[in-house]
């Protein structure tokens, strides 16, 4: 098999037998090449652990059945040389992926082109989903793409957000682009393919094991052009991206939050530290991408007083009250605000002047 | 008068005469001396607005009246050369006050000799008055003298909480030391100035005239080691304290809020723009004073979870059944960020699981 081995069998081969982001091996295919690589792996007497998942993976033709795996999702495995390989992943060196697995009918390249990373916690608040969102629709005003993980919390609310506004979103998995995780997330994982791509590293059918997150951040850092932690504790794996993507000197945007919030503290220890740019506007890390941006209509605090000065009112009565052209994340955001101040208070999904 | 003229009254005519701030006055009196300058003034043909009115003034015995009207407060007029002047003041240079009027028990040297300037907006919101009113607590835990204006909003809350913790703290009025306003501030300022100082350049009976509060601000700046600005809008006054704080090389912290907040838009715009140090913690501003820091006994929201799982309670409650040692900003703080996830929610005092 060996000496009739392709550039992608050699790729697919390699992404069946190694761990995403294991920079020997990235090391070794920079010297050799994939194919070289493959060939010097089966031929040695290697106590690798590589080499012997490569020898096992030619031996049981794991790389058909991968190819059937990705094709019978209506995927397909991308390699560097490929019109669609993104130039940007040339940054990360020698933590290169070897080939990525992809699903969705988006120009992985065209699409990422001008992305925006948007990450931060699993365990967010409403404030930070509102933040997530709207900047991701704001992103699909502009034609930014939104690239952010799979997971619950801030990831979710940025494809919502973009998803919402017609734009493109790109979802990159630890797991199998043909793996639903977390599984309450099919749905939205389904949509985020419709409008745009689901993404990884690791090929069809491999499992969300803890350290192909970490890994699978250098991704999201490397396929966009600057990345916004939207909130992130101290310790969250968001900040493994913006660790990234400083590295590859790219900007790293923080959202400032209440200083009491421990989903902000990461974020704060960023800004402070680590030259994170303090977000200012929704629209500030637009300014990197040249198209100019607009400005959407917000709705007002005066409009939602009126809406309420005649009784208690539900999100949606509110929204139409508002006009055609109101947001329901930017009334629900006015709506928070005025919450904070004591201003309106709310029983569930009806509010009412305090 | 003028040949027996002393250093005090000399620098009490200029107070009466000047506008608190005016760098021309300042830099005579730098040149010459206090007293000749009066001398100056008296003697010449002038028509110098200052001159004229010094005369007026020398004419009316109004030395007398003011230096009767701050006796009848048990105040008290301090000039350089005083062992009370604080010593800070001099990196004012030209800009430096007169004189000050001052009022309380606290010697305005050793107050000032370790303070944390904390400002920002009247129109503050709970979440700026309650970091105010923390930080300011802090402080007091600290042996670190709060500085303010009088005004409402974040001025006011951290006097509240300086005084709450029995720590020292020091309002500088616009207008003259025996005039309350704003008028609903009457009783805050006799408290202060029963635990601190008022302070104010203005002489007895001087209103708050517009152009005096940004005057103000460079001694709320010029007495304090460091600034913390909580909230600010783009336009805020308190932006012209923490101007003068950077310009005489002190350093400002910005409280972060809200990307949302209009009101913490002024404070990110200076982190981002101006060098404000972000602050990540409520104890931050405490670094920049030697003593060890000693944190507070926080009330977690397991408490408040305990407390309200029998049913509504009342803030004072809550306050009861999570122990003597519960702060009412810690537990306020607590519910209101329970609450902003919707953990909680309340009708007026009363609050609920939700």
């Amino acid at each position: 098999m060996a000496s009739s081995l392709t550039e992608t069998a050699a790729r697919v081969i390699i992404s069946l037998a190694g761990e995403p982001g294991d920079e020997k091996v990235g090391s070794t295919v920079a010297e050799f090449g994939a194919i070289e690589s493959v060939q010097r792996w089966l031929q040695e007497d290697s106590k690798l652990a590589i080499a012997k998942a490569i020898k096992r993976i030619v031996d049981t033709h794991e790389v058909e059945k991968a190819l059937a795996s990705i094709k019978a999702v209506s995927g397909r495995f991308v390699i560097p040389g490929d019109a669609e390989w993104p130039a940007q992943l040339g940054d990360l060196d020698i933590a290169a992926p070897i080939g990525l697995w992809v699903c969705g009918s988006e120009d992985l390249s065209a699409a990422t082109s001008r992305s925006l990373a948007i990450v931060g916690a699993r365990a967010s608040t409403a404030y930070g989903e509102r933040i997530a969102s709207e900047l991701a629709s704001a992103c699909a005003q502009t034609d930014v793409t939104v690239i952010s993980g799979g997971a619950y919390g801030i990831d979710a609310a940025a494809h919502r957000g973009a998803l919402a506004g017609h734009g493109k979103t790109i979802a990159v998995l630890a797991c199998g682009v043909d793996v639903a995780y977390p599984a309450a997330h099919q749905s939205l994982l389904a949509r985020v393919q419709e409008s745009g791509l689901v993404v990884s590293e690791a090929p069809p059918g491999a499992g969300p094991h803890k350290h192909r997150f970490l890994t699978r951040n250098r991704l999201i850092a490397g396929l966009s052009q600057s990345t916004v932690v939207v909130e992130a504790a101290l310790r969250s794996g968001a900040l493994s991206t913006t660790n990234w993507a400083l590295v590859l000197g790219r900007r790293v945007w923080g959202v400032p939050g209440p200083l009491t919030s421990a989903t902000s503290a990461g974020v704060h220890l960023g800004i402070k530290e680590a030259g994170f740019t303090i977000m200012q506007d929704i629209k500030d890390p637009l300014v990197d991408f040249a198209q100019p941006v607009q400005r959407q209509i917000s709705v007002s605090e005066i409009e939602i007083h009126h809406a309420l000065s005649t009784g208690p009112r539900t999100t949606a009565q509110i929204m139409a009250m508002c006009g055609s052209q109101a947001d329901i994340h930017d009334v629900l955001g006015t709506l928070a605000m005025m919450e904070m101040r004591g201003d309106v208070r709310h029983m569930g999904d009806l509010w009412f002047e305090a």
